[in-house]
This record gives C-alpha cells, sequence and structure tokens, in this order.
C-alpha cells in the first residue's frame, strides 16, 4: 500500500482506522475544520480550546495541543493553504455500546484542498436553501461538533444547485437555529441577534468570535428564538464559519438583502480578509 | 502489519478504512448485529431485509446479499458461535458534507465473541436502568440503525453496575422509546404494547418478529405511546434483540415483575431457545 501523505492517525502516516474504533462504531467523537496558513491554524487558541470542551462533554480526554500541533507541522507545510480536519474519537472497544474502563482516544488529522469562494460571496453575498430536515433536539450533546452528523448529510443532499452556498436548518418548532456547515446572525436594526443553541446546532468558534466583537461592531449581540418568518424581516444577515469567516446572505425563499457592511466588517476583525 | 482475522473491508482481510470514509467521518452509514452459528447468519432474511431498508432512508445502495454472505462465510467458521456486525457505509468524500454525484459504497463485517448471558436473565428476568439521557426526535432518521449511536452510547455511560442487563430510553415527555440495545415489549392483560418509533428509536427485527407472532401468543400486538408511569403499571415486561431472543424484566426502579412465560415462549417460537 502506498503512503498516503494526506492523513495522520495517532501522529503516523499509513496507519489504518480500524472498525473497531468507537468513532467509525457510533461516531463517538469529535471534531473541528479549520483553515491552514504558513503552517499554522487560524484561530488555533479557540479551536483548541473548543477541542477540549466538546471531548469534555462525552468523556473524551482530550491530546494536547502540543501533540496535535506536532501533528499539523508534519502534515502541512508552511507554503500551503488547506484545510485541515482534527478528529478525536474514543479509541477502541469490543462490541457494544459501554466503553472499556481504559481507552486511549485516537486522533486523526485530515488534510484537504481549500475551496476557492466565488467572487459574489463577497460583492454581493450567498444565497441559502431552506431545508426540510429538521434538527432534534438533544440538549446533552447540543453546542459539540461530535461525528454524529447524519442531520447535516441529510439536510446538505436536499439541494444540487451550486447557486446555494448552504442551507438554512430548522428544528420542529420552525426556529431557525444554524446552516448545515454555518452559524447565522439577523441584524435588527442595532441589535444583532443568533439562535440559541442550548438544545441543537453546533456553536462554533467563528459565532463565539462574532459574539465578543460587540463593541468593535458597536452593536448588541443577544441569543435568541429565531422563527423563520422572523429571521427574513431582518435588516442584514450574515453567515459564518472558519473557513470562510462571514458572508452576508443575499436571499432566503422570496427574500433578498442589498450588500451591506458587517459581514466585511467581520472578516476584517477577525482577519479573515 | 500483521493479517487481522476478524474483520473484512469490502470483502478483504488486513484492509484499512480511510479517515475520508463517511461512516467514520460523520457516522453517514447503517449497521446490524447478528448471530452467526453453524457459518450462518440467524435470521438472515430478515436482516437483510432490514439492512436494504435502512441504506435506502439514507441513500445508500445496499450490497448484495451474495456478497455480504460471501463476507460472512469468508469470515466466521461452521463451528464457531459468534457475532458479526456488518456495517454499510456512504463510502469516501472528500470535505464536506455533500456526497460526491457518484458514490461506492463500503462494507465491513466485524467478528466478535458472542457473549455469555446470565442464567437468572433466563429464570428470574433483568434489570433495567433508566436512562436519564433522552432520545431526540428525528423522523427522518427514526427506526432505522445508523451510524449516530452518540445518544446509546451516552445512556450506556451512565451505569457501571453490571446488575444491570440495559437502560430504558425515554423521549423528552417521558415516553419510554427503547433501552440502549434492546425493542420493548409491555403486556397489559391480553395485549401487548410496543412504543412507536416513527419520531425516534430503532426497529429492531427482534420487535417486527414478535409483531408477527400475535396470532401463535394469541394476544393482540399494538403500537402505542408508551410513558414510564404506565409502562410500570404492565403485568409483564420483556425486552428483546436479535442476540439473545427476549428477556422478561424482573425490575424497573422500585417496581418488580414475577417471572412469567412470554419471554421463553417468544424464543421458543424465534427460535432462540
Amino acid at each position: 500500500m502506498a503512503i498516503e501523505h494526506n492523513y495522520l492517525v495517532n501522529g503516523y502516516f499509513n496507519q489504518a482506522i480500524s472498525p473497531f474504533d468507537r468513532g467509525f462504531a457510533y461516531g463517538d467523537g469529535i471534531f473541528r475544520t479549520l483553515k491552514m496558513a504558513n503552517g499554522l491554524p487560524k484561530h488555533w487558541p479557540q479551536h483548541y480550546q473548543k477541542l477540549v470542551a466538546d471531548c469534555a462533554v462525552i468523556g473524551i480526554v482530550c491530546p494536547s495541543a502540543e501533540l496535535l500541533m506536532n501533528d499539523l507541522q508534519q502534515l502541512f507545510t508552511i507554503d500551503e493553504i488547506a484545510v485541515a480536519k482534527i478528529m478525536i474519537t474514543r479509541g477502541e472497544s469490543e462490541q457494544g455500546y459501554a466503553p472499556p474502563a481504559i481507552t486511549t482516544p485516537m486522533r486523526v488529522i485530515v488534510k484537504s484542498a481549500m475551496r476557492q469562494y466565488a467572487e459574489t460571496n463577497y460583492t454581493e453575498g450567498v444565497h441559502l436553501h431552506v431545508c426540510e430536515t429538521r434538527l432534534g433536539v438533544q440538549a446533552k450533546l447540543a453546542g459539540i461538533k461530535h461525528l454524529n452528523r447524519l442531520e447535516n448529510v441529510m439536510a446538505r443532499m436536499e439541494w444540487k444547485d451550486d447557486t446555494y452556498f448552504d442551507g438554512l436548518m430548522l428544528n420542529q418548532q420552525n426556529d431557525v437555529i444554524e446552516c448545515t456547515m454555518s452559524n447565522i446572525f439577523a441584524r435588527f436594526n442595532d441589535k444583532l441577534l443568533t439562535p440559541d443553541l442550548s438544545q441543537c446546532g453546533v456553536a462554533g468558534i467563528t459565532r463565539q468570535g462574532i459574539i465578543g466583537l460587540a463593541a468593535a461592531l458597536n452593536i448588541s449581540i443577544e441569543t435568541a428564538q429565531l422563527p423563520l418568518n422572523r429571521l427574513v424581516e431582518a435588516d442584514e444577515i450574515i453567515v459564518c464559519n472558519s473557513l470562510y469567516g462571514a458572508f452576508q446572505v443575499h436571499s432566503i425563499l422570496n427574500t433578498s438583502w442589498k450588500p451591506q457592511t458587517l459581514a466585511k466588517k467581520i472578516r476584517n476583525l477577525l482577519t479573515y480578509d
């Protein structure tokens, strides 16, 4: 078998993932996707803090930052801009949901090409599909980026039309929660609202970064219940994740918005531009 | 690397699972666990039918029965009683939730030792923990045995006391849905009720088999909403899965039941004894 240079398992190239790994068997693990530039992971302190926090929620001891950073430096050269996906699973076990008393977490780092975003995403904004697939409520796992992502997969499979950048995901009560790969903010006058993620959804680090920008943006930022019919009345809508930073939303269903300035300000302040 | 004789990937020994496999990345796949005896999978027609149906729900083309049967016969000898776990994933893709236009499903078969069940499970019944972890509602995925099983893992981690055989899982409204690895039936006089699984839970083939036994058992069987406080008023409670068949429930919280005959009848009729 040829050595695969696009991923590392526990720090080694060409290492197999076992079907007994609980990440494979049950999605028993967590992950993050981040941008690599100059051999360094962008917003690393926030990403690492979130890895540790998400691991803690499901009772996994997160590998040290040194170990992960060492892996990243093995896998990425200083002259490439690329995407790193870090997956941490509970490790291997025999058949059955009960984890062994002692497990050794597995860490996998995967390298992918950085996607080129359309110029119009920056100048006009992006179009959102409204997904029929709803997010289930699960307070114990809400907010964390675990490996159980079938809801996102099913939602993402709803559209094949490339004009949609992402898809809005609602809960069963028609409240907007997030998009399949993005968080969302809606501005109403001088107030920026973002959905409450205590029952479902993934609380990304860019969302957290934007919440921290309230003073810099001179705007109040609150988490809120945000029904779809209220969202489309917003003055300006932003989607965000840690690869592209932030884009304005150009259209949802029959509503569209003119280009405004918030997404660009956020990209600047979070050093994405 | 030594050849591992306890699993097959796409029909081959010693084959790596790629971190780009969507089963690993997102839990984008389904599985079944079944008993092997005399080199043959027990209740194969039902298991294969369920594999096909579950694959169809998430848009995967299930490998043929011939292919899977051939794998099973490579992996299991005719003189062993063991557990086969069959996992089918959507296959590999680049970064992102959208599956490629064409994917090649991956099939993995894993061999495990058959667990020895305590004699008291047969004579007295089993004790159930009541899990605090609730099942989230997700009608699009309800009933299928997909690889997103973190809820079951979290629920199973709630107890370490071996006196509990399994844990009851409820929805957010306190309705009993299933156990972490079993389905459940409750008899009230001459009526056998089993929870409605249209919103969450896994509809196992043994549950389906029991539903088909109504005439043989001379009892009416219905799906129903079954709040925990109603469940514990049942005359007799049964848990089931395709490894052990059926066991009577001996206790839940402070309620206990004397040994009765239904579980044994079911094991006989479904040829588990």
